[in-house]
């Protein structure tokens, strides 16, 4: 990773909740920044949803503008409507961060939990009460989907500081799923 | 639909193939303006797919100023992987609409094959050579993806013209399939 200041925002661009969190690194030493939830459940039908996540993402981007968004991306599930929603939400929340020009990272659900508590399960509580830890400060239960997002901004932070260590990241999904067919679920 | 001029852009956002149609409604008669593929086979990883798609769904919006987005959009798959990838492309060709303000509809495959040629079923050559005769304009068998596209924005045109001919159309796909079951494939 370059030296100097770096902000990376991470996003959960789920169908229901969107999560977000922002860290700042400064000179190889992370600092939390801010983090929270936009509810979709209100929006009355799919566009709706999909603007709403557009709109956002855009804002949240003007407000903190990151140098790196870093996105969690499930390659796999079961139920292909679901997946389809799922595509069209991260396909919406991309699209913001295209807009802006800024480079994209994603990263598999279970790199994250890996990356940030050791255990590719990991539990939303654990997820919280390491970060909190981490980044010293007190997060209310209420936003677990936001220390979500704000997890995977922090898989990024270490992937840049050492991405040696698990070459498993990539931007590339196709590449990264011939090469690890065990590491994604 | 309103008098006046009305141009209509219909999408046809594939993950490999993104085709387009563009028509121009004129005191209720439909003539053809342009039509053209975008191919994103060539494109290295999903993000470079996005990017693109993205991109060229805005750079066509500026050229035609277009009231109303038409985007052809499958509910139903049955692969997972698959349908998560096409929902990506669809987020991505929405989301350049949504940039632009502009009202978005969509339509399954054998709703826009039952508007242009009365079956559900016809293939892409029967909707170029109905298309063809329709719009009085030549096309190329090389353009079918885009003719494709063209169909789309002719099945929101009938929609406007006769809105009460068949309301399967819808903008809220979950009302759409709650609807009619038997309707999307």
């Amino acid at each position: 990773m370059e030296e100097g200041q770096r902000i990376i925002l991470g996003i959960d661009p789920g169908t229901m909740i969107l999560g977000y969190g922002v860290i700042l690194i400064d000179r190889r030493k992370v600092h939390f920044v801010d983090m929270g939830v936009v509810d979709l459940r209100r929006e009355k039908d799919s566009f709706a949803k999909l603007n709403t996540i557009f709109t956002e993402v855009s804002g949240i981007i003007d407000r903190y503008s990151p140098d790196d968004v870093a996105v969690e991306a499930p390659f796999y599930g079961k139920n292909p409507q679901v997946m389809l929603k799922l595509g069209r939400a991260q396909g919406a929340a991309i699209s913001a961060a295209i807009a802006h020009n800024l480079p994209i990272f994603e990263y598999a659900p279970r790199k994250v939990k890996m990356a940030v508590t050791g255990q590719g399960g990991a539990s939303k509580e654990q997820v919280a009460l390491i970060l909190s830890r981490t980044l010293r400060t007190e997060f209310q239960p209420k936003f677990l989907d936001a220390t979500d997002a704000l997890a995977i901004a922090m898989c990024h932070f270490y992937q840049l500081v050492n991405p040696l260590a698990d070459t498993a990241t990539s931007t590339n999904w196709e590449k990264f799923i011939k090469a690890h067919p065990d590491r994604v679920k």
